[in-house]
């Protein structure tokens, strides 16, 4: 049997004994028991569901201190960042516990029967939405907590009523068995169902499981290739499943020549620690930022990126191939480099900070080149001469997760054309901030065009990520004792619902 | 070029001079237009929106006695049906119109700042909903008003502040010509650019919109093959599109032995009614009934079928392949008739209905053959013999937008379990009533798991149907002269609006 083994990138040395491939009998009788579980888990009473999720969550930071250490030795993201994501993850899981106990994500509409109605009579109609059965979650590499085993896929479906068959990440292996076992533990505990929730393990068996006919819909994180090859599996099933893969994003970033001229240096300094934080293997990396010609920036941007410390990447292959990518950027023609890449021999998996630029007007020309994104901590500058010359550069970007604006009042009126090529580009536009940093939040979007996601309509943060893992069923005169709770007179539940059209509660 | 000729089904002759495909010149400038009229649409006050939309129902209304004639004579579905489908189609459109004005659709929801929150601190966030940009729909044949030219899609994208394409569909040119010339007029009448929408004829032109990347989404009403395959052409598109398609349904229908006890002779009528209206041709005809074996309906079946007067079917390529498949079924073993099918010989495209019945055992034996959608007049019934004979049949039919149960009082105790077959595999549960008939409702849902559709979270019918065509755009610290109307402080457009997690007006 093949040994997932993880190393730690501080070092070099493997950073522990190594997790086994999920055989694919194993997987099949997973499968089985995810789908046996469904309709117990979507029937248990709305309490149970969010008891489930502030147990799962108590118990991870209780464990905090066995976690954060694992988490650390398999991707070397550091203990105060790590301690941080491991809170976000479970904040995460209490705010989904919330969103079930408030209800309106059960969407619950009645219409009241009239048989009188115009062009045709209308019945007793009572729409809700149920959960769509087992999900496949496709943990992510660079959150090896609040994107992995227990993160916002996973906490959003299992808010919905579905159970979970998490792939692990093979970066973090011993991490996601010891999550996938505390995890296990608490539903043990709440006697609910163990198909509930598994993590299995290897690349064969997420491939096996997207294709099979008991996953329901699945969630992805990570690369443009991979997510676009589990999209294709699972869109060229025969039957055919929703996939939300979150792919790459550059995060185009705008700043204009009066922001520049107010707060110049502030901007370089916030520009290079968000592009650098988390050694830059952050999906909301600002990749691509535009500066005004002139901007005079050179010698600021350098400082700021001489007193970043060196940080470890997540691994021996990601830290290749962002060496790869940056020696070939800094050898492209009409690509500049703001400073010399410091060499680091040091064993284990370092990256090296490193800041490009280029004009907007060779950038336009090799935008299938330059736009791409790339892991690690780099970013472009394309300094534009004209808005036409920068509006011309931002329609060769793709779909991204966030775009960004920084600017200034004298700015505000002729700005508009900017944010209307910005904005079918980005899910998430931010003003005078950095992309970096995702609040779990009601109003949160984290989801853009296409490549950044494979789906726009959706986000895989905050609140409404739940409605990705559940579909509307409408009960049309039914006897009142089968209706589910949510539809019934009188409303036991409690929730919003709408009743002829009106929003009551 | 070629042209695209209709028949008058029920003489066989031309029903009208026909209309040219679109060649591919045309339609690049038809997809250039829709997409520099997105953001001006997008942008229109809602309340200019709606105006269209009533303004459309209402040109629509006046020209009813032109349109009813047209379509009768490309599709043969009488006068008195096509009179209703119109008033259901200009219903919908002041539906839409008033789920404008109403504004919950915008899902609208704003987080205030919080710089002390725990564990990160959270920026000014304000989310809403924006249209997808340039939608392409696919018109239906069996509904030449509700799910054609300006049926359910067309209504709810244009709702959205979507610029709609309508690919008409090869049955009824004329009428789509004539639907699509009242629409432009309209667009024209409000000073709004023509891009906003466009009819074009052809399949060609409908395979070569539906991969171009000026259309972000599509909406689909038809046979499982057609949508499959462009279903597959959106998911393999460089950039993949939601595709919305509405495929094949079997809709099965269980009556339990009480039921037929006490109503068995109103249930066989009631289902041949249902089955051969519209001369079987609707979405939502029930394909499979399962009766207890013994019902002694056979007589009652019998004098109902013969009850119906023959009606055309809407061209000669639907009622050959009808025929076919009625004859094949007639012939496979285990299967037997309820009706001699009359002979018709008269010219036209004629439907003539059929009745078939086997066992479950049968059934579920040869699930692959017999639980298919037959597009038409007939339908097959079921015998069981028990709750798990009747049980093991329903989990090998595929899923449906509706599923039946006719029940009485004393059924409800048990009927438990075979619910949990059923909920799984539709989109509308309906109690003592039948599927065909789908009200234009708040609560409605017309969507059900593959294949019936390809993505079972969304409807195709009531106000929800335009969440298809709408991206969550979050406004993240933005100045407040540059935010959408939506999201503006003091609420504006004084529509309901989630403000820190609570639900407010």
């Amino acid at each position: 049997m093949k040994l997932i083994e993880s190393m730690n990138p501080r070092t070099g040395e493997p950073a522990g004994a190594g997790v086994s491939e999920t055989p694919a009998a194993e997987l099949s009788s997973t499968l089985s028991l995810a789908k046996s579980a469904a309709r117990r888990f979507a029937t248990e009473p709305l309490t149970e569901r969010s008891a489930l999720l502030r147990a799962i969550a108590d118990k991870l930071d209780d464990r905090a201190e066995e976690l954060v250490p694992l988490a650390d030795s398999e991707t070397g993201l550091g203990k105060p960042r790590l301690t941080s994501e491991l809170a976000r993850t479970t904040f995460q899981l209490r705010l989904f516990a919330q969103v079930i106990d408030e209800g309106s994500f059960l969407e619950a509409t009645l219409d009241t029967p009239a048989p009188d109605a115009k062009p045709v009579p209308r019945p007793d109609l009572r729409r809700v939405l149920e959960p769509l059965g087992p999900v496949l979650v496709f943990a992510a590499s660079n959150f090896p907590f609040a994107f992995s085993v227990v993160g916002g896929d996973t906490a959003s479906a299992l808010a919905a009523g579905c159970p979970v068959v998490v792939k692990a990440h093979e970066g973090h292996p011993e991490l996601s068995r010891r999550t996938g076992e505390i995890v296990s533990s608490v539903i043990a505990e709440h006697n609910l169902p163990a198909g509930i929730f598994t993590v299995i393990f290897g690349q064969q068996a997420g491939r096996d499981a997207v294709v099979d006919h008991r996953i329901k819909a699945a969630g992805f994180t990570g690369s443009t290739t991979g997510g676009r090859a589990l999209f294709d599996l699972a869109s060229g099933r025969v039957d055919p499943i929703p996939f939300y893969g979150e792919l790459g994003s550059v995060n185009p970033t705008v700043v204009t020549k009066a922001a520049v001229r107010a707060r110049g240096s502030e901007i370089a300094s916030g520009f290079v620690n968000s592009f650098t934080l988390g050694t830059g293997q952050f999906c909301t990396k600002p990749g691509l930022l535009f500066l005004p010609a002139g901007h005079n920036l050179d010698t600021a941007l350098a400082e700021a990126i001489g007193a970043v410390e060196p940080t470890p990447m997540l691994n021996a292959r990601i830290a290749e191939s962002y060496a790869k990518f940056s020696a070939e950027l800094a050898a492209y023609p009409a690509v500049r480099s703001i400073v010399t890449p410091r060499l680091h021999t040091e064993p284990g998996a370092w990256g090296v900070p490193a800041l490009f630029v280029t004009t907007a007007e060779k950038f336009t020309e090799a935008a299938e080149t330059l736009a791409t994104e790339c892991f690690g901590p780099s970013s472009l500058i394309i300094e534009y001469a004209s808005t036409h010359e920068l509006i011309n550069a931002l329609q060769s970007v793709e779909g991204s997760l966030t775009a960004t604006v920084h600017g200034e009042q004298s700015d505000l009126q002729n700005i508009t054309p900017v944010l209307d090529v910005l904005r079918p580009r980005a899910g998430r536009l931010i003003w005078n901030g950095w992309p970096t940093g995702v609040a779990v939040a009601w109003a949160m979007q984290h989801g853009g065009p296409w490549p950044s996601t494979t789906n726009s309509l959706h986000t895989s943060v905050g609140p409404t990520a739940v409605r990705r893992w559940l579909r509307p069923v409408t009960y049309q005169s039914f006897p009142h004792d089968l209706l589910p709770q949510a539809l019934q007179d009188g409303n036991p539940l409690g929730i919003p619902r709408r009743v002829d059209g009106a929003l009551r509660r």
